[in-house]
């Protein structure tokens, strides 16, 4: 059978991204990622900014002292950001797949839509050598300690990932399949995903 | 580029022992499973029984009494079985590698071998409602608590390659490709990564 929704989680470096991109067009997909965040955005109010980090990452990579900063607030009365980012990001992760043929990165999408059949769920890992490479020479990003920012980045996205779904960020067992684009390259991850998917 | 090497650690199961085998077929690799456990006790003096359990098992799923039960032995003046069996299988792993051209299920072969370029790392899940009808129908194993068993079974081999590799069994960054059988069936999963190996 073929998969007419793909989401991508990815480690931060990955070329997560890119493979996502690539499959869409390969496919003919719908290519879900800042155009994510531009609805996300209009629907909830807030600014672009805001939804990029709000809608991925927890504010703390400390567990505890995140779900102690989402407890501050009742539920209820006044729902922090994080969670009226969440529950505008689930409705139109939802609707979305209603439409099909996307590829959506990130934001607990596999989660989201984990009772659907039609979903493929995709984790992409690579080393740290690799990530390293990438942010520094693609991104410009992690200045002397890239090493420092690519591990903060991952605790926070697993924190964030623990709190909505309980379950564990990159464990195999919650995706279909999970490949390391430092070994394959981009290229290869890319048609991999995208002959499974047909 | 092909792998010369193929490594498939697997959630119990999951049909990732099948998934290995028509993958050794289709490549025309040696399958070392049994085999595997045959030249281990061979070599270590040890009961193919024993070989079998206590070459990827843990004596306790909690990682504490196992460490504990580890430590009660002078590493040195008196290895403890596990100690022996481990070192007897690392060497073996290692010299079939040497050799090229195979498949090897399970007993940490993904980190025994992970500085070489030529092995690919797979891992097998599958969902709870697939393991369970497998070990029932093709195993006859399980009794009238089957979900229990294989809990305890992940347990104990989580735990078992936490002490040896000091890494997390299942977690996808630690492995090159990982599939869910229960997703695509064991066929579909053999042609996947026999594509990739060629």
């Amino acid at each position: 059978m073929g998969y007419s929704i793909i989401t991508i989680s990815r480690e931060y470096g990955s070329g997560g991204r890119n493979i996502g991109k690539a499959v869409a067009e390969k496919l003919g997909y719908e290519f879900y990622d800042n155009a994510l965040v531009d609805k996300i955005a209009k629907e909830s109010g807030f600014a672009e900014e805001i939804i990029k980090d709000a809608g991925e990452y927890a504010t703390s990579g400390n567990s505890f002292l995140f779900s102690l900063s989402m407890s501050n607030l009742s539920e209820i009365n006044m729902p922090s950001i994080s969670y009226q980012i969440y529950a505008v990001q689930r409705k139109i992760i939802t609707e979305l797949a209603e439409k099909g043929n996307c590829v959506i990165v990130g934001r607990c999408a596999d989660y989201i839509l984990k009772d659907r059949e039609d979903v493929l769920n995709v984790f992409i890992s690579a080393d740290m050598e690799f990530r390293k490479n990438r942010i520094i020479n693609v991104y410009n990003e992690g200045g002397n300690k890239p090493e420092k920012m690519l591990r903060d980045k991952d605790k926070k996205r697993k924190t964030y990932y623990r709190y909505y779904t309980d379950s564990e960020w990159g464990m195999s067992h919650n995706y279909h399949i999970c490949l390391d684009s430092s070994k394959f390259g981009i290229e290869k991850c890319a048609d991999i995903i995208s002959d499974i998917a047909k």
